[in-house]
């Protein structure tokens, strides 16, 4: 069975289809949708994904008629460089891409991001599809958002560039380790967090199923996130508002990140701390203690972490935290839970407050 | 007297102002469009101009209230690379600007298409303004073309990013050398032969005024060379079709200076060589042979090439053209006068009458 869901955006408009095998008809999406068999694709990937799919990737298009090439970066954040872009723009060139070619991102968020800025900057842009092989791009595939990052600042240099359609074959997540499975799952949650009381209580509901990567339960929960992700999307593409509630957890997430030097916490992790944090936030502001109770809970059923190591230093955070966008005069925009499945944009939250509850977080529970 | 134009695209329109001394007035035009006070500036400029005019521009914004820094780049195509880009990236972090902060190009199309791409990828796209410093620039200014080069080819690295406004102080032209004047000026004739035969008439008329940048016919003839960029761009802004008439002598153009190395020929000369080639192209095809009389005529008034020097290899010429997107099994798209002030975009032009025309371009007259 294919799950499918539309990303509403007038002549930006493009489907997403869920389901297992689907790589095994690329050839088929790809003509369904109008990508030229004219013109040369560029498939993007990574050393790890490479080695379970690419090979059939390749196969399946030239089966179908297509003329395409591949490009495999080094796994990780590293490759989301202003230095790997210009040596992927110059196999575009060599393998003579023009403006009615695409670009394919076989990956997950690093090779997404950095593929569809290659997409996006190539002759001033070109089409682009992305083929997630991760439970976290649920998330960074739906939305356009495309960057690489400089030395000073993760995602600085990037573009609203929407994808023609998003390919998500949920077989390529059999090979995942555990670690990666449960972080990204965070994403998931999050979503239900943010917009959707019953989907929360079915992901808590299926908690095991998930972990456990059950075909039928990681089918529907990955619609039902990339659903959510598309509603706000549809409304605020290019994050003049509404967009930002999916920031949910992020702002102390991406501090720890920054903080680990992006290694002991995936980002997943990062974020499920940084939820509950934002939980113990709304309850101090006068929500009821259920927003946290629940937020706990779930986090805990899925393994993840729900307080910051004792070891990182909270000076540390805090600045990690103010050189954020959202930040001045003592004040922070924050996103704030205000039911399970309902959050606010406050910008108006004390340093403080903030600074209190990342103290509460590294305390032992 | 300040000369005021209006490029229309909805929601991103923009106006263009031409004047003389505008720059003293720099932050009250910068207020009057909303530009903020509340984020810092960067203006993006080059060791020539920055001689001439950034003091001024800086003194004036602080004057206003403004907190800009600068960014000087070396005068140059070399400027133009993904390693500048990087390093103006660092600057714009360093000087802290925020999704609220603009860029401002005050230069030539090289700081142009810099700069522009610095504002339309920082942060996924901040605002900008164009200063432009040479008379070539009012054409790389207006319609929102901004790009960095590849080791491999010319603004293959880009983005469509309009910018907020166009503030061209014709005192900047004043210092410019005779021979970039006279190059710039290829530009302002090629807006009048591809739309106006009114203007190209006035344009021959007042060759010398023009050459001796007469403040009066300088602001008149930009002007008009601006409307019809505008006009042209406002119905086809990411060059789907019609804007394609805009690169009337630049196939040929950009073949010279591929096989010149970007030294011998400036981009002005080199086209203005095309545009005889297109014109003889069309008198080839059946048209009038006025049409190549008269575009012969007002190039050589204006002390411009109208033949490819000697020593050049048609056949290098040949082979730098079909690197040109737009050539495909034998044949060549090609903006084709059919009039004074008018122009086709012809898909069907036989490769053999290009070389035709080539080897006749080569022949002194």
């Amino acid at each position: 069975m294919v799950r499918e869901l539309t990303v509403d955006l007038g002549t930006r408009s493009y489907p997403i289809y869920i389901g297992e095998g689907l790589l095994a008809d690329i050839a088929a999406y790809f003509e369904k949708h109008g990508i030229s068999k004219a013109s040369p694709l560029l498939v993007v990937t990574d050393g790890h994904v490479a080695k379970h799919h690419l090979k059939l990737v390749m196969d399946r298009l030239a089966e179908g008629g297509y003329t395409a090439v591949s490009y495999t970066v080094a796994a990780g954040e590293k490759s989301k460089s202003l230095a790997v872009l210009e040596d992927i723009v110059g196999a575009c060139l060599q393998a003579g891409l023009d403006r009615k070619s695409t670009v394919v991102a076989l990956g997950g968020g690093v090779v997404g991001d950095l593929a569809g800025f290659v997409a996006a900057s190539y002759m001033r842009g070109i089409r682009f599809v992305q083929i997630p092989t991760t439970i976290l791009a649920h998330d960074s595939s739906v939305g356009g958002k495309v960057a690489v990052n400089h030395p000073l600042a993760k995602n600085i240099i990037g573009a609203f560039h929407q994808p023609e359609m998003v390919l998500y074959d949920t077989s390529t997540l059999l090979t995942l380790p555990d670690r990666d499975v449960r972080a990204g799952l965070s994403e998931m949650i999050k979503h239900g967090l943010i917009w959707d009381a019953e989907f929360t209580a079915w992901c808590e509901a299926n908690a095991e199923k998930l972990i456990g990567l059950d075909p039928e339960a990681l089918q529907y929960g990955l619609y039902n996130g990339c659903a959510v992700k598309a509603a706000v999307v549809s409304q605020d593409e290019r994050e003049n508002d509404l967009r930002a509630i999916l920031n949910l957890g992020h702002t102390i997430g991406h501090a720890l990140e920054a903080v680990a030097g992006y290694n002991e916490l995936q980002h997943g992790e990062a974020i499920s701390i940084g939820m509950v944090g934002a939980a113990m936030l709304s309850v101090r502001m006068g929500n009821p203690v259920e927003i946290l109770t629940v937020t706990e809970r779930i986090f805990k059923k899925f393994g993840l972490p729900t307080r910051i190591p004792a070891h990182f230093d909270t000076e540390a955070i805090m600045r990690a935290m103010m050189h954020d966008k959202k930040f001045s005069e003592g004040r922070m925009v924050y996103i704030i839970p205000t039911a399970i499945g309902k959050v606010e944009i406050n910008k108006n939250v004390s340093a403080e407050w903030v600074r209190e509850i990342v103290d509460r977080l590294k305390r032992e529970d």
